[in-house]
């Protein structure tokens, strides 16, 4: 048994682990999922980077917008709309029912890890999925123009358009990892960075108290899939905003928007990065920072077959 | 001007206001509503009499159900039982835009006076809609099968099937009437009890600190329409679950289900009685009660016209 660990988030993640559950048994994968761009909307309770990961795991996904239910309406956000609410955040009809669901077992007292797990057995999830944490983390994005902005309201609202001056994930010092979270990181065989936002997604997971350290000192090897491909167009308007918000948000924390600048910010616990094969120019830049160079082809969205990244990636396990 | 003030619930209730803002001009309208069955649901504050009142004076509501909105789709709902929910309470997709909006405001600090001010400017509803109070106030029907259920579930989940041994509405002795509630019954012209449910929807207004006495004193007329029918065969489905209800609840509180119970109730403070066409046989026991009695055809949702209905109430209102 190789029990594989992945920390992620929401999109870019999905896809990988969505790959990883076909060479790999999905009661096999622990899922640590980034909570920082959960949300209070109208009162309910939106888990952004959970619901991808369980919507992808199940099948439940829309395969082309890559977020949200398939087979999805929108006869509530339109009413919404016509109340006047300016409706930024997509709630589909159906997606509203898992927020629904969510929110009420909130109210009856229950954790964001019961909730989790209780969502993951009803879409017939096997993988252990984990919030990062019960507590409230929020990622906040100071722009000029509007203040401090929620992350999702950055993404989605503002579409990662406004000049960025910082990042903070309020509340994280204080939170504590959710229950299996550090245990699953000393279990593992292996573990993955998902190609997700450095910041956005994985640096909240990282500034949790003990994760890093945990990292630090399991004998599995941590391998980073590169999130950021200089190499190639990006021709996907929802892709596009997703670089424009990594580079902007690299920048504010002081890191080169590049996958060196990704490395260096795992470097210390991470034994490899997965470099795409359009950036192997980075390579030497890379292993000077004493991280292991790999490279494959790793957009996974563009069609292109995750065999060659899957063996990158369980080969490290294999090879440990 | 004729300062018309209603009391009331739901359906029976918005029947009644929807014709009476064809012969009043609805800025003249202050409806004073129950909001005992309100309930929070997955986290979301519902407010069905409220609602179904906003709904129908805006021409949004469902004229074949007589509750909800009109083109109403249940994608939502649908999405909630196939996650295991036993979903009793019917919730639309676009009915939920409005509980949505609510609950965000009410998340924000704002009560349900504003709230439902704020629904009716955007519903373009010029009648004043007033909730009751502001405070929770929950009717509780107490059954042998099932001990104490929300009023809402006693009759939609259970179609007001069980025994019931008792009523309570909670919290009503320490509730303060909404703001408005009492000014309008002082400044009314003509005040009317709609056909609710006497128990559940009437008795709460009237168990409010202050309203019964400011309807003991009032010089405007006081007119109650006959909620309980029983000359006439009742052919719908729903009236027939609605009337079960009252006769039940009636029974509970140890009154007559017939019209001469239901005035017994409003006895002291109601001025007349309109019974219906085919209920004239109780105007001598109602008259005993000293209470005048006016006869009309009430069943508006029959489709039968409402102007001898209207004239009886108007009447009242123009012969003080």
């Amino acid at each position: 048994v190789t029990r594989v660990v992945g920390l992620g988030g929401g999109i870019g993640a999905s896809r990988l682990w969505r790959a990883l559950a076909q060479a790999v048994p999905q009661q096999d994968l622990t899922l640590i999922v980034n909570t920082g761009d959960d949300l209070w909307l109208h009162g309910l309770r939106v888990c952004p980077d959970l619901d991808t990961t369980l919507y992808a795991l199940s099948g439940e996904q829309d395969a082309e917008r890559g977020w949200g239910r398939k087979g999805e309406t929108w006869r509530c956000r339109d009413a919404l709309r016509e109340l006047g609410e300016q409706v930024w955040f997509n709630l589909g009809d159906r997606d509203l029912a898992t927020h629904l669901w969510r929110t009420g077992l909130f109210h009856d007292g229950a954790g964001l890890s019961a909730v989790t797990t209780g969502l993951a057995t009803i879409f017939g999830v096997a993988a252990t999925v984990l919030p990062m944490t019960e507590d409230e983390v929020t990622t906040y994005v100071d722009t000029a123009a509007h203040a401090l902005l929620h992350y999702e309201e950055y993404l989605v609202r503002y579409r990662a358009e406004p000049d960025v001056r910082g990042v903070e994930h309020r509340g994280v010092d204080r939170a504590i990892a959710a229950p299996g979270v550090l245990d699953a990181i000393a279990a593992a065989d292996l573990i993955v960075l998902a190609p997700s936002n450095p910041v956005a997604s994985i640096a909240p997971i990282l500034g949790l108290p003990g994760v890093r350290e945990a990292l630090l000192v399991t004998a599995a090897p941590v391998i980073a899939v590169s999130p950021l491909v200089l190499g190639r167009a990006i021709t996907d308007p929802g892709e596009e905003r997703r670089a424009a918000s990594r580079n902007a948000l690299m920048a504010a924390v002081g890191k080169p928007a590049d996958p060196a600048g990704v490395a260096a910010m795992y470097a210390g616990f991470c034994d490899r990065f997965v470099l795409d094969l359009a950036d192997e120019s980075y390579a030497a830049n890379i292993r000077s920072l004493g991280v292991d160079v790999a490279v494959a082809p790793t957009l996974l969205h563009t069609g292109e077959p995750p065999e060659p990244l899957l063996d990158v990636i369980l080969g490290a396990g294999a090879a440990r």
